[in-house]
């Protein structure tokens, strides 16, 4: 199958576009292909697909269901009470709610963390997206349910092969202070002899390094090194307070730390040391964290938080240019992720997304990054188009009224 | 002119509204009324236009146009020089891409300052918004150029009432180091002979404070003070570098301070004291700024960087909580402005905004307050109706592609 976008802005440029299977296969002017599909993208620009690094998709599902409380009252009197209830099928509902949402606002792939696997990757599936899935592994230093969790691990990353390849499996060990040592241990290893990445909430909240410091005497980051489990297939999210030797160990050791503005900000977790990750060379991406504490999933509004937030922290507007912000959304994460993707080139996968630039949010036009980052909003994106298909166009998704109509149906459940 | 909407949500309940000439007639389940004309607004919520109390509504054509840059190298190198250039008419095309825009991401009225007054009056009578207009009076201290400002201020005030009602005039001393002491006060009287607004940038950079230091012996605050030129007529914007003592007379003179969060973190300007405000009782409202420190004029997106910068900034995520920031930038700035507006409520000026419930990012659907502040975006705005008359209706405004080609035109002539 081939596609052929015609008269497309491409760095400032208009050229054609061929797509061949799930790849670039040409990128030229006045481009011919017999029997493609032509999309006329006059008036268009052509962008990579946005790569959200940090999500928990079905927590769509508990959008502004609790709001403007203090974490630990969020989470234990409102969150995991709600979330103890949900079904295979719930969490199938709100994942597509979300990669609708994503889809929507120009996102082609992204790194969840959540229960109920097989939920997240049928909803995956469905709706076209690329996605890392880990199964979030939970064990409160309880032998038995360390056991538990290992095996459903094995079994669910055997099962997960039978998904498509857009579709990849992680490990999901979800803090330190909620995983044993043992089992942090354990996971890491399994990652590596699968060759999977391991994704790992890490210093969100000034608790989670008082209490590393009072059990081990080391600093979160400190201590994973020193129990070896840092490396290029680890994501790190949060990863807020963190001391100067702590960023130079992240960088060393080449882990995968992902940015969450938004909600960093809205559960006044703390501001994230952007400069000095930057100097210290470490590799950054972007991620929106669930739809509970955001609310959303969009990383047009990611891009701008980390943005504006890290110029006012820092007290310097030169900081964090839309540049470099629009590279964390889009190439770093594809490269997290070991995809050939997050760039528009041939021969790299066809993630990418077709912005209007007749939208007033985008016009005059004079720096099409910028206007990306600080101006635009999902009411930009036209077309998005994820391993060489089609997702979305002229702003629709077929089949989007059924899915919202599914999730609607969780406020009378749930309120 | 009658106008029935038929079926909408209002505060979670579906009811009819009935809107005659300017105002809400009637608001109530099943109305009748003949000759009408019928809004369908099934699945749909109404809230009140959203507010925008600070703007430069004109620098749309400067979106973009110069970015990440240190506050001095960005207006002395690359704002002003442009500006210096802009005649009547590019202000007028600026300003009809800024309307379109506020009404298309939910706005109903705006408070603006700069140059030009009828480029920007003739634009927004044209679109149908309702607004404040300043223009804006700089002086530099300069005898001569202070008394052909005060003539113009005098002049403009008579021409401007020529336009309808929706358009009011309002004087607009840059800020206390671009306009003498001599001017401040005939500006401020003449607005209180006139029973009009005096909207002033104030206390935005730690440099204005340090300049009237040194000159005053006092900061900003406490020489408005001093010289008697604060009131509730006094909109103030930004008002980030301010001690307790000035607080306190910022509540206690009824100043209605507008905070500014976007253009503050953009340019690394500071962090509101919103937390001080709230508790000394500070009149505050909500506003952009000019779209090329924002880059947008998006309220949607302003009630989000409010409420999360304040959240993390006093380390305290129940500050500013969704209802408290919705207010600011709704009945708050309606208030602030002296308008019989900004509530969904009979009697009311008719200016209001129908949001499309079906929308992703408003699904499950809790909360609308919650889901506007945190995740809406101008995708959920379907219908916008400002003084009784529908300016958009699904999405499209009128005109829309017109005001859009002149205005992307500006591209190539300043870049």
């Amino acid at each position: 199958m081939s596609l052929l976008i015609k008269n497309i802005e491409l760095n400032g440029v208009c050229t054609d576009v061929l797509i061949q299977g799930n790849r670039f296969a040409s990128i030229a002017p006045e481009l011919e292909a017999e029997g493609a599909e032509i999309l006329d993208a006059t008036g268009m620009a052509i962008i990579p697909g946005l790569v959200n690094m940090h999500t928990h998709a079905s927590m769509t599902l508990l959008r502004s269901y609790a709001d403007d409380l203090h974490l630990h009252d969020w989470l234990n009197n409102h969150i995991w009470p709600l979330e103890a209830t949900m079904t295979e099928e719930d969490i199938y509902h709100g994942a597509r709610l979300a990669c609708l949402e994503m889809i929507k606002s120009g996102t082609t792939c992204f790194a969840d963390m959540y229960w109920h696997f097989h939920g997240v990757a049928r909803a995956v599936e469905e709706m076209g997206l690329r996605a890392v899935l880990s199964s979030v592994f939970i064990d409160l230093n309880d032998e038995a349910r360390a056991e538990k969790e290992r095996k459903l691990a094995e079994k669910l990353y055997e099962e997960s092969k039978r998904y498509s390849d857009r579709i990849g499996f992680s490990l999901g060990p979800h803090a330190i202070y909620t995983v044993s040592e043992a089992s942090l241990k354990w996971a890491k290893a399994f990652a590596r002899e699968n060759g999977l990445l391991f994704h790992i909430h890490l210093s969100e909240t000034e608790k989670e390094v008082a209490d590393c410091l009072a059990e081990h005497g080391l600093r979160p980051v400190q201590w994973l090194e020193k129990n070896g489990l840092l490396d290029e297939q680890t994501i790190a999210a949060h990863v807020v307070h963190v001391n100067d030797e702590e960023i130079e160990i992240l960088a060393r050791r080449g882990v995968q730390v992902v940015h969450n503005p938004g909600s960093n900000m809205k559960l006044a977790s703390g501001s994230f040391p952007v400069q000095k990750m930057l100097q210290a060379g470490v590799k950054l991406s972007l991620g929106t964290d669930g739809a509970s504490s955001n609310n959303n999933l969009c990383m047009l509004e990611e891009m701008k938080l980390a943005a504006l937030q890290a110029k006012v922290v820092h007290g310097d507007p030169t900081l964090l240019p839309a540049k470099t912000v629009f590279d964390m959304a889009t190439g770093n994460g594809a490269a997290a992720l070991g995809l050939d993707a997050g760039e528009i080139a041939e021969g790299r996968l066809a993630d990418c997304v077709m912005v209007n630039l007749e939208n007033p949010r985008l016009v005059p036009g004079y720096d099409l990054i910028s206007d990306m980052v600080y101006s635009a909003d999902s009411s930009c994106i036209d077309t998005v188009i994820c391993n060489g298909r089609v997702l979305m166009r002229n702003g629709r998704v077929d089949g989007e009224e059924e899915i919202i109509a599914e999730a609607r149906k969780y406020k009378n459940r749930f309120q």
